[in-house]
């Protein structure tokens, strides 16, 4: 058996099905980039069925991306697999990844199909999926609560059909890491032509196991891809999370054996790049990303770490990509320091035009805080990649006060639909109040579900990044919005809520 | 062997050992309560030695708890377990814990000690401590990186001096499942006294395995105690989290076949109440108490779970406490409504001067803000329980105002030891602006290493809750204010932290 491990990412696809994940065709882009900077074998990049908006986003990062394996999501259906490889046409490697749900309670429930129908669909699928695009994923949704000997029928039918890859997923996060091992090993033993397809491993962490789950899967099962996300993003309590199962295979090559491909000094920045897009604070004590995950990252040292650092650490902060040199740029930085810093933090602008007005909004900036960090410029970036000049809504100005035994109160000037309006309002609060004055003008309808703010770093010069995360009619969207005064970083956010809420795409459920 | 599951939590001990973590007394009386409440077995409180602080804490909570036994953690010296026995004198229920470092890299590089010499260490800490206390639990510090011959040795001997409990932790979260549970067995079938005392997991998630490890401790090792905590609190990445174990154990009992104490329902409460006691938030995709972990407590239905629950679901939310009922009070609610709901969020407040307190800074609340939610209360209560009336520093009123173009103003009032004192100063932002202010009349030389907001609810009208970290020669302080007006909360918050650097406890570093 290989001693290669294949990582699988699904940020853009399961990650993205969290309420309130969802991310545009531009963040997409760039965070595609940074898996591709990551090393990451294949990225899944959407459902391409699912919607235009899934689409586009699939072709555009088929076209941009040359080194990872670009995949697509399909039911068992032609039309969906059709859609896929038509988004995928550009793609260096492309891969269909086609799944039906084998377990009783989801054909029964879900599909409402019987088993032989379901097996003839997952036949007829993968075998339409071949003749466009030569590697095949096929997915047994709930496979872990499947009838094992119906699953291998049904895996053994795929195999011969042409599928590449088989994943075995614990859609319901109810696997225990040996259980979930042997279950694997067992089918792989009983599925005749199973050394013909790479076997794969997809867990969601809803008692906490994902991981270990995965791990057992490749250690027990024999899988040799893992499918994952960063930050563990995902529906419920997520999917296996990228940064903890990499580093938990290179960590324990003793007991693993196996090889990634992964560039690891990239995961801080990918884990950051996610966590802003999406708005899905990482909390402080998550394993290798969290901002407590390496001690002496928060300045603290125990007695222990000074005389021997491996006392109470396994891994390097430094492998991971923390680093120590925080402060970057200021006032007197030029466009090529800030060009390169951005070329330092695999952040790939698309023109010229796109970097000079990055760097006016950077100078803008360094006009107001003296000190300009990473993260200062990674939200500089990943804000403007999220506001386009067709967007509805664009923020002007905003002015607001409020005095203990006053009632606060804001007024917010901005466009909408190209014209000048100015919004007044009283409010609990001035950010309260700027929202209601927006309102004033707007009328949106929408419920605020989230409000959350992160300082983009520690000094009391922080610029504060805001998400307003918005619901209407089941639609849950994200606007982010930065600047060192938080009342306007918040307007902002809910200006660029209200513009993706105005995107008003279809979105079709997927699998779990 | 048993088939009751005990369940040790280290919240208050190894969860406020993160950077960044610690709480006063009565934040530790809070939680021990909701730690009754959901009725573990055995609170860990403290380390009474390591500070006059952490002794009175421990003190207090065992004066106050009767149902959980109350441990605290002690080196493996005279000193220290005296120091706990005395702060454990009025616990109805009561444990000496007590650790010394069995790894090879440990004994040389941090003790300095040979093997034979921490081995006599072990026998004489257990022999002095069982004169004093009953129950006795001895831990092997890197107990998994540590030689089986003599960790062996070393558990026989503390056993036949009397130790009950034996605990193998995986101090760095190096485990994997399979090796931890084989260790433990292997340990447990070598010593020839095993069955004397029961035997603990103590795990950290460095690799994301935390809850995996200890399962397997328990179901491969025999272990019949796990240690954990509230949301996986703990340094670094942090421990096993409480809540994902317990939920595994219980979802899973087909597998494990265990009982368990825990009175799931207070889950979630537990959670915040920990989360906003430390300013450490909790991610969304966290499993069982993150705002995303039921797909149907965000307001999302899947077609799949629409037509059966049990497709995506395998826990319930009811069983965890999240509940629907969310708006509870408001302006024309009376006292007695107002202690009700207190009781039923297991809030016991000391005194009913501080009912009438809490009240009175309940109806301000509502004049400014029409619902009142679960969470407002709860933020209100722990905000006022981390005030007290001897505090140097105490918010009066604040004004401040921004606009586009003018740079950001604020004027806070406060009293500094008695004496109302008018500060005032720009800054980049009107938070910023507000801390320059403040900081001009008291010059603290602290700096900021975190700033975080909360909104306490969903809805525009949310009250945010700020959490303000503040680090001085390299010792670390969370300070917490809530308000409808972010500015002013961050003001709070403010002040808090800096009452909390005033109050200067020492503190010793224990215990990885």
């Amino acid at each position: 058996m290989s001693d290669q491990l294949i990582i699988f990412d699904t940020t853009l696809r399961d990650g993205e099905q969290s309420p309130g994940a969802s991310m545009t065709r531009d963040e997409k882009l760039r965070i595609a980039r940074q898996l591709e900077r990551l090393r990451v074998d294949v990225i899944e990049a959407g459902f391409a069925a699912a919607s235009n908006g899934d689409f586009e986003s699939i072709q555009a990062i088929a076209r941009a991306i040359k080194d990872s394996t670009i995949c697509s999501l399909s039911r068992a259906n032609d039309r969906d697999i059709a859609r896929s490889a038509e988004a995928l046409k550009e793609a260096n490697r492309a891969r269909i990844h086609t799944f039906i749900a084998t377990s009783p309670l989801h054909m029964e429930k879900k599909l409402r199909m019987t088993p032989e129908q379901v097996l003839e669909q997952a036949k007829q699928a993968v075998r339409f999926g071949r003749n466009l695009i030569d590697d095949i994923e096929f997915s047994a949704e709930d496979g872990y609560r499947s009838e094992p000997d119906f699953l291998a029928r049904v895996i053994e039918a795929v195999i011969a059909e042409g599928a590449t890859t088989i994943n075995v997923p614990d859609t319901v996060g109810y696997a225990i890491p040996e259980l979930y091992g042997n279950f694997i090993k067992n089918l792989r033993e009983r599925v005749p032509n199973s050394d013909k397809a790479v076997w794969s491993v997809h867990c969601h962490n809803d008692l906490g196991m994902a991981v270990a789950n995965s791990l057992a899967g490749v250690k027990i099962g024999g899988a040799r891809q893992i499918e994952c996300t960063i930050n563990g993003l995902g529906e419920r309590a997520g999917n296996c999370s990228l940064e903890e199962v990499v580093m938990a295979i290179k960590t324990r090559k003793d007991y693993f054996g196996l090889d990634v491909n992964i560039d690891t000094q990239h995961i801080v920045a990918a884990s950051r790049l996610v966590s802003q897009t999406t708005g899905f604070v990482v909390q402080p004590n998550k394993a290798v990303v969290g901002a407590n995950a390496f001690a002496h990252a928060s300045g603290i040292h125990q007695d222990g770490v000074l005389k021997a650092r491996d006392t109470y650490e396994i891994m390097r902060a430094e492998d991971v990509g923390w680093t120590a040199n925080k402060i970057v740029l200021g006032k007197l930085s030029g466009r090529n320091a800030f060009k390169q810093r951005l070329q330092e933090l695999g952040v790939e602008l698309d023109s010229e035009a796109a970097v000079n007005q990055a760097f006016t909004s950077f100078k803008e900036l360094a006009d107001r805080k003296s000190e300009i960090f990473d993260e200062d410029i990674l939200a500089l970036v990943s804000v403007q990649g999220s506001s386009h000049q067709e967007d509805p809504f664009q923020f002007v100005s905003l002015a607001q006060q409020s005095e203990t035994g006053e009632r606060p109160h804001a007024v917010v000037v901005f466009s909408k639909e190209g014209k000048e309006v100015k919004a007044e309002s009283d409010g609990n609060g001035p950010v309260d109040a700027s929202f209601k004055a927006i309102e004033t003008q707007v009328q949106s309808g929408a419920e605020m579900v989230l409000y959350s703010v992160n300082a983009i770093s520690g000094s009391t010069e922080s610029q504060g990044e805001v998400t307003v995360r918005l619901q209407r009619n089941g639609r849950v969207v994200n606007g982010v919005g930065a600047d060192p005064d938080i009342v306007v970083a918040s307007a902002k956010a809910y200006l660029s809520a209200l513009n993706k809420l105005h995107s008003n795409k279809e979105v079709v459920a997927a699998q779990g």
